[in-house]
């Protein structure tokens, strides 16, 4: 409800056109959907391309087969996160055209052609093999988003020359996302060597004194390099979604 | 040392200008020296405008005096954070136009004159008037890296009407830091009026069970609404340094 | 035994209706008994419409059938929580009216025909979909203790306009209890909104950082909106028994 | 802004008495203002009696002086809480009449002269004469709110005896507020002989494992008696307005 | 080895009947079983009727077997603690008379046939119906070890009434094993009713913030009740074997 | 209130000697002065020497020297913990013949002249010097309650031929109060060697990770040694308490 | 690449035998190749007779055979650990002499033939039986990176004499492993007898306040033993590959 | 006590020159003299040249000076640790040659005059300039054990290139040391770019999550860099002795 329209309506009750009780009662609508950038929120996805996002965690195939369908009617973009292969076939057989990764856990259908600004690059760096299925719900997440993705796995601390070795796609990046578990060194690393925002990501990679991924978080919130943002333990998706909205900032100039 | 130097040091060489064992020095020095992005941790801050940052803490009035010198010699910008008043004494000794904010509890000189992007503003939000020390260091420090800064203060999430109030400054935002203790659950509300991204900061501020400031960062990184990260309890620094990382990438553009 | 009946035995004493003997044992007797206000406990529960209650974690569903049985006998209300698929078939096997809540894992019988004071009403509100089984248990308990009852779920704190949308139901509850996981943010919000005593339910609902509900529980023990006390992680049926003694406070005027 | 306001604002703009422009703007300052049961938050306080609360915790006494003449302006009542001598020394010098609870705390003035409802009372528990400083403020912050309060320190779990010989208080009080440090035992005590709303508070008081009352918070949180709910530890304040909350609900049959 | 041996074998050295090196092995021997009250370690438990236990949690029913007929050779005691039906059923094979206490999870054999001093009795009191396996534990232990052993279950905080009714066997035990789950409260109540040692077991009782135990223990050790002391949670065997310790001392007189 | 004296009333009131009212009177009072091993709780300390115990801590020199006064009229014991000097001063002004351990920081005056049985001995074992005023305040305690009591301090586990050197003192005493800080193991070592009562007193004592003595704490819990039973940190006196339940009960026989 | 090969190649640019782009070239790969040291990573095992190590926890037996394929080839030696029987069947298919100690769950191909030093002997000690399996898997890594190994398991504090009675085995070891759960008291008592490297390793052996081996890991890193260190819990390859490392170092002089 | 006096001992009383009581007394002597190892205690730093070290922290100046002249007697080294300046003043007018380290907090006297074997080097490391003390305190530590020690400080993994430019320091020492607080990650970095043992030493630097170098602990125990080893928080003394008992290992070939 725009300004301009409560002008008319007001126009049209001075006419008599409209009855009191009309625009009285449109008001008290105003009440709470006039909070305009408050519903933004039913249509930011939609604007941005960011799709609906699925939880699978603690839902049955059949309930996430069900809200993938109602999420992607109209050719809208589907994104289903932690789903494991029963949610992917519960899916599939409703939309035969989702695609799953396995490693990252998640279903896809409808998603970007192509990045919508090829030149600034989202990168997604993980620690371990085993930090894998994290990192990668991280890039899917940033792909869906209509951003360009590049990886780059298993180049952790304790051999340097992995990660110096791929200085280019570090020195190309516009946002990094960094992935590890155990001691979580990977960032503070990374962050001294570059001047982008960077996003880590614990995960609960480790065993013993690991605590499931709490001693790599607490070494992420106290790293030594400056602007390093943290989230929470194997929280992929919300690096990935996080990174796409800085990059977004970027690419909307 | 770039290519075209390699390549025009071994033509001179070849010429017989350089001796061999100027050229085997060289490329020893390279060693570290050439890891190029590595050393531009040294100009990185110039190129950006970012200053170089003294952590006062530990340090006494003496030490943060002379890093200061040394930091804002030929003028380049001074950023002394967790100053106390003695500290400021012994830097505006040393540095007569360094100015004190005593809420901050930071030290500057040397500032940009002016923001270099107007229309590209960082906003930081605080819960309680005691969270403005850190909400302080946070604008402090995203001015002095060049940034429009606003601010919005004593907005807690028990009287939701302060905040709604101010819908036109979080609506024209770029990045969001959004400083809160005690239940740490502004950013939550924040992250889900708008779609920008936002930076939670925790803070001390609290008793019993808030356990200085883990119950605001506990919450914080489990916020329910997407893209929300975390820096470590009270870094109003780290904050504001990635929040302005996050504005420079987009005013590149 | 109270001071009448005690006056009556020692006149039938004097007139040798009863003898020393009977007295003394009396009094001793008294011992503990005479606690008065202890032994309420027994009597409590019916006196006030509520039921014995059965947690049936950890009991196997011959022992919940038991116990129902006699719990139940005379027509007696009865509630059991933490009930299984299981518990609910051996508990229907002996009491065929006994219904199952599926979702808030209750089974009961003979309940209140109709809440004792429909105007009173308490109000569960949920954040997240998956915190429904602890309010549905808070729901069912307060009903079972003849409460008018009414929900609201789905209302976290990353769309407000969700809670807003619903502001008559809020404004129109005599307590209220608020039930979220994750980052436990949802009973400041409410509490800021009305001032009717607000229980906060912490919920076990997230991954990483929320250890099993721990964070949801200190964020509400921390809420900065005045009034609100908090109960266990998951306990959603001493919420609902707390919201029904407060409520029955009232309704007895 | 009443639904009356705006029908009469209607009408005189029919009768062109207020211009478009007028009832334009009228309708937007609505969009937050018109939020009605949130702005009661100014009101509330006064409808019910219930003070402006000042956290003196991290104040200066100038500041909490200055806060408090804003807060008792026109007569209205005044609850500093965490009050040290210097704040109330502070306050003083401003307010004459403003009296000090060392005990408690609190610096208050302008109280009710009497309890609204003598016969519905609200009894504060405390287990050890060290835990009376929170106790206290529990009962301060209740009487300023216009409740009827009795006291009963120093009736811990050791010596059953004390309480039990106080059966009379405890079987009166129309809500409980049970302080206890340590083993925090004294809410289940007390919750398992009545059937009043009870607020636990845990406190500070204790040494080694006690963990600052941590250990406390966590054996309230796990009462075996129903219907007890917690506060945060130290919280009296908290405490005593809830509790008042709950009490007023009944006074208003 | 004791003095008068050596003084023995220093004679029969003396005379020729035994060779030096016969000596010197013995002395050499000695540097470690010469420890004496080391080596009672061995002894003890068949001194004073204490069997060797065998702990089940990790073993397989084979070990668990293999090790019982070791332990039981000779009609020497058997105690087995931590065993599920598999285990028995294994043990059961080998010892056919052995017994199994499937509360305690205990397997039995070759126990004292009555206790060593009926009127010195151990007294085992439990909170909840849910405590019962860790109070059989530590009444199965302090039976085996030849004490007369009371039971008092059920009897938690929430009804007081219950446990003062059993003043009785309160008043005659002398030493008192407490076993408590949730808030941990009971023993702090029986630690101020009676004057002889108490020992708290802390089980793994409870959900959300009872964290496994950890808050019993916590309370347990907070007790603001003197001469209480705490073993590990769901240690049921130690609490026994403690206690029987202490109650054995006093049976020596 | 005995049984007999019961009967002697009645008989007088059928005499009419005494009235009705008197009896209810009497009876009513029974309520909870009839709890008699409850009111134990006022005799006990003076029926088995125990005296009554001042907790210095959070109390001022003056109000712990007016509780002395009280509480050691009539030449019954006084022991006051956690004093400090100024403490001392104050009572020794009421209390002239008070006497002060520094070490322990107990005050104590009236104790008794000898031990009441000399040949059954406590032990007080510490492990480092660090440890000694926690193992004297459980020394002085115990002997305050009447016991003979040796002590054998700095005798910590990485230089076991200093325990081992003592074994005499190890073999002779009835129960053992094994003191330590830093990794707590003493006490299991000792428990290994002897076959008597140990109770393992956790100190404050050590930096970084032994968390004020949380690390001490939970190893002594878990100990591998059968019959250990712990108490708070630093809570010598509850030690030299339990220690002293124990005792006595051994040498009332 | 060394200085006298950059030498020889700028001789020969020089020349013209190679070109500007080829020395280009080199110098640009020297960026982190020229790293040396760096890369040592991949030959020091080989050097040192270091196998490479697979973590099988979390791999499926199939990826975990095919990295041992790849590791193991050309003979060089393989080390599994955390292997199941199914990634033991699985490795064993492909490579048929492999072995599995049950125990150490570790897999085992192309070890050393022999000890390289059998003179410098590497000690594991373990408290427990149920310690072993860590135990074993440090010993297996020992030996398999050429060390001769003792092992003595079994040797709990409780039971002093058992470790006593063999120190032999302590006095002439030149590193020990110390493996233990529970209280992780025995590093502690083992450094006090001996002056060799002690590393210590947590178990999370243990029940109730074990927390899954922090209470041994926190123990040792207290211990009052000088120059002990700490490993993460359970880590035995850590362990023995420290102990190898140091023990190396002896016995390349 | 040798086989060999023994023998001899027995000789002698065959041929009746000693008696029996007198070898009887010899054996009972043994018992624990004769533990030989254990005793090596009192000699083995004597022998390595390990000084007696006295930890000050606790300490009155005066008892710290007490020990040192006892300690220091015949020209013996002297190592005092957490040394105030106090402390440092009260030693040195009993000892006018003792040296203090300011930044370390150490006293030191009768120091090697050269390190035993200077090719053998101790490399202590630091991230930052405030883990200074941690590392000097290691640094002197082994100085004073006679080894050769180098430093180097600030290198912290947010500027890689500060480490890797000293590379040499790196592939020259034999034992490397390791000290960072905040997030820690040092030692696994260093760790991965050698083969030597690495000992790594968490500090309390930090602020917030840093937990008081809980954090830096917790990553060193999961370093992903294997054959690192860990002492407590702080101990820089620790990591120095175990170094040093490392380095000796070695120079004794």
């Amino acid at each position: 409800v725009t300004k301009t329209e409560i002008q008319r309506l007001l126009k049209e009750f001075k006419k008599g056109k409209v009855s009191e009780e009309k625009v009285v009662q449109t008001i008290a609508a105003l009440r709470f959907e006039s909070l305009g950038f408050a519903t933004v929120d039913h249509h930011r996805h939609l604007r941005h391309g960011f799709p609906e996002v699925i939880f699978c965690g603690g839902k049955t195939p059949a309930q996430a087969a069900a809200i993938a369908v109602s999420v992607s009617r109209g050719g809208r973009p589907l994104l289903a996160t932690r789903a494991g292969e029963e949610h992917y076939r519960a899916i599939r057989r409703k939309i035969p055209k989702a695609a799953y990764n396995e490693s990252a856990r998640t279903v896809t259908a409808n998603g970007p052609k192509q990045a919508q600004n090829p030149s600034r690059r989202i990168l997604v760096v993980s620690a371990g093999t085993s930090d894998m299925p994290v990192a990668e719900e991280a890039a899917v997440t940033a792909r869906m988003c209509g951003n360009a993705v590049d990886t780059l796995y298993d180049v952790g601390v304790a051999g340097l020359h992995r990660l110096l070795a791929r200085s280019d796609l570090l020195l190309t990046a516009n946002v990094i996302v960094v992935v590890a578990g155990m001691e979580g060194a990977l960032p503070s690393v990374v962050g001294g060597l570059v001047d982008v925002p960077v996003i880590a990501v614990p995960t609960s990679i480790g065993y013993g004194a690991s605590f499931g991924g709490v001693t790599a978080l607490l070494a992420m919130l106290n790293s030594c390099a400056s602007g390093i943002t943290v989230v929470n333990i194997d929280n992929g998706f919300g690096a990935g979604y996080a990174a796409s909205l800085i990059n977004k900032r970027t690419s909307q100039c």
